[in-house]
């Protein structure tokens, strides 16, 4: 048989994967799992996305323009500036979910042994994207203590090389539910100025900012709109993660030169997931209003009931709808895998993401589990009951 | 401004992209394009498909499996026994249309400076698909004069080096409507097996076969079941290319588990696409045969109507929508753009692809363009008679 690619090789596989079989061995065994695993929200789609999927009028399902649809990116101009970033439909390119859009700028941006510097924790794929491109990721820590505020910009700066090519930040945080303050990103600013790098933003959460503390998007830093690429996505905000459709922003014409050759090339993104996207830019107030309202009540509901276990430690996110918690435990990963292969309360038990898969800095948040409230208050209260027996249960439990 | 991938620079921008500015300058001017450029069928979309897309009773569109839905992998398990492909659900991983299906398996299989044979002309993104990766295309030319039949397979030979991991065909094929003999497959598998390589087949073409000869999948091979992967897509057996509904097929263990890190990365194809694509399997004979018949009259009045312009030749296609005519011209690249940007015959025009988007050896083919018979017969011979009049009017003419 010929080999497969070294680079295949090389990609790591989620611990969160590694963990799937686990959970879908205690579904066969009748054990009810609560997925606090994945960012895939219980919440509805829009109305009004369905509506507009079921009363499809087309006789062909034809392509879409490789930049996505007209109309669908002239909308999106609205409802950007009502977060203040004035963008043009030339400078929106809509791609196969926000995936597509990460990979399509690291391709466009990045070449093999380039580096670019992420936070960590940070979102796992970044890693997976990174190595399609052949791009290098450089970590700086943060840390639970401080709430995973942004690390000094020293740090950031002590790894810039001749191949460093950017900065990524994903704002609200994904895992850790962090916020960047405006005193933060003017630091990143001043270093993607200082060094004239790329700054990568992710933003898919900017709908989920609890504390009243202003999202600040990378379009809002002064000087610097040429260097910025903005990714997003309509998954979470809609809870439509099946229709793959994301988007790039940016206003850097080379970007967008380079970007739209890989676009040209797998000829269009999903053309019904983006009649979706853009009937869901038709939701009511009502709507983006309640999921909010929701995930305010779950975050403190979890927040606080986390907090209450004994030995569990977890800082109140600002934004997203994930918070990272501290467990009393040897090890993450087996704690997790113990919870659905060895473990159950009254039936149940609890799918949690070990942080493991989301730092590369060897050693920390071994004891860190992510957790997603995309669970209705309720089957919260039983998830934390099953935690909170799990953990009196677990045989490598550390007492502090 | 920071500096963009070396690889985004190289690459290539279609020769038919370049064109469209072209297009829509004409259109802008009253002038009626007839779109021969590229295959998006015209004809509809299956009603099985549209119906299960209205009915739709999901309150959220959620991510599917990264694999793709079971139901959908089960269902074309029945679908390729049809055609004596003999796979499991687990061979068969759902991609974001044909593309993403390529560039994974690339992905998987090739390293930087691997390289993969091809007889050209070939679809022009495998070149792009081939860049993501860091490989290298060489290509083996075939020839108008020969029907673009497979070339002698010593002039594969020659080309293998320590690098050459695999040779890509498509069949039918795109851009030439060549089918592939038994006689030539196992002339290309007896290369596959003395040098172990991948062969990476694309059929997504397989219902349009004219002649009466098999159409003979990669699959259909003996021997070499671990090195083949076959690449498919929904877009123009159902006409729904905007669905973004591929698949690859493989009984390589070690290429799906690496194939599937990609495809985990990017978390799941389009839900809507699947549910599609899964209807379209219920399409029912009449409509696929309607499709075939409207295809074989088209085929037969395009080819013996270029055929009789003078200066034309046109070998007949054996199978796909395309056939690759060559013109008593000097550039078809320069050829096609006069049409769109200086030519009308009774305000109508006509958009060709010139064919040197399909060739990388330098020089051959510049007087080809292909033509997609993806319009009815009334527009394909108004198309003909403008293609007529164009040559009779084209300052570059050559006469023979």
């Amino acid at each position: 048989m010929p080999e497969v690619s070294n680079r295949g090789k090389i990609m790591p596989a989620s611990p969160i994967r590694k963990l799937v079989p686990l959970a879908n061995k205690a579904k066969a065994k009748g054990v009810k799992v609560y997925h606090l695993n994945i960012g895939q929200p219980d919440l509805p789609t829009p109305p009004e996305a369905l509506e507009a999927i079921r009363n499809i009028d087309r006789k062909i399902l034809e392509y879409s323009p490789s930049e996505g649809l007209l109309s669908y990116r002239q909308k999106l101009v609205q409802y950007y500036a009502k977060f203040n970033i004035d963008v043009t439909a030339d400078d929106i390119i809509i791609t196969t979910g926000g995936s597509e859009a990460v990979t399509f700028t690291f391709l466009s941006c990045l070449d093999p042994g380039d580096e670019i510097i992420v936070p960590e924790p940070s979102y796992a794929n970044y890693t997976a994207f990174a190595i399609v491109s052949g791009a290098i990721i450089k970590t700086v820590p943060s840390h639970i203590e401080d709430g995973f505020a942004l690390p000094p910009i020293e740090k950031f700066e002590a790894l810039i090389t001749p191949r460093t090519k950017g900065i990524m930040i994903c704002n609200p945080n994904n895992p850790t539910g962090y916020l960047y303050t405006r005193e933060e990103l003017n630091s990143i600013r001043d270093l993607v100025k200082k060094y004239d790098l790329f700054l990568f933003s992710d933003e898919v959460y900017r709908e989920f900012c609890y504390t009243g503390a202003p999202y600040i998007s990378a379009f809002h830093l002064e000087g610097i709109q040429d260097n910025v690429v903005l990714f997003d996505s309509v998954s979470k905000r809609y809870s439509e993660c099946g229709t793959r459709t994301g988007m790039l922003v940016t206003k850097n014409a080379t970007v967008k030169q380079n970007v739209m050759k890989f676009c040209q090339a797998r000829l269009s993104p999903p053309l019904i997931g983006q009649i979706a996207g853009e009937a869901s830019l038709n939701a009511s107030d009502d709507y983006v209003l309640s999921c909010y309202n929701q995930y305010v009540e779950r975050r403190k509901f979890l927040v606080d009931g986390l907090n209450r276990i004994a030995g569990v430690y977890c800082p109140i996110p600002m934004g997203a709808f994930y918070c990272v918690a501290k467990l009393p435990v040897d090890d993450a990963d087996k704690f997790c895998a113990w919870m659905l292969d060895e473990f159950e309360f009254e039936g149940k038990t609890v799918f949690m993401a070990p942080m493991s898969g989301f730092y590369t800095t060897p050693g920390i948040g071994v004891n860190e589990v992510r957790i997603a409230y995309v669970l209705n208050k309720e089957d919260l209260g039983v998830a934390l009951k099953v935690l909170q027996e799990g953990l009196k249960a677990y045989p490598g439990r550390v007492l502090e």
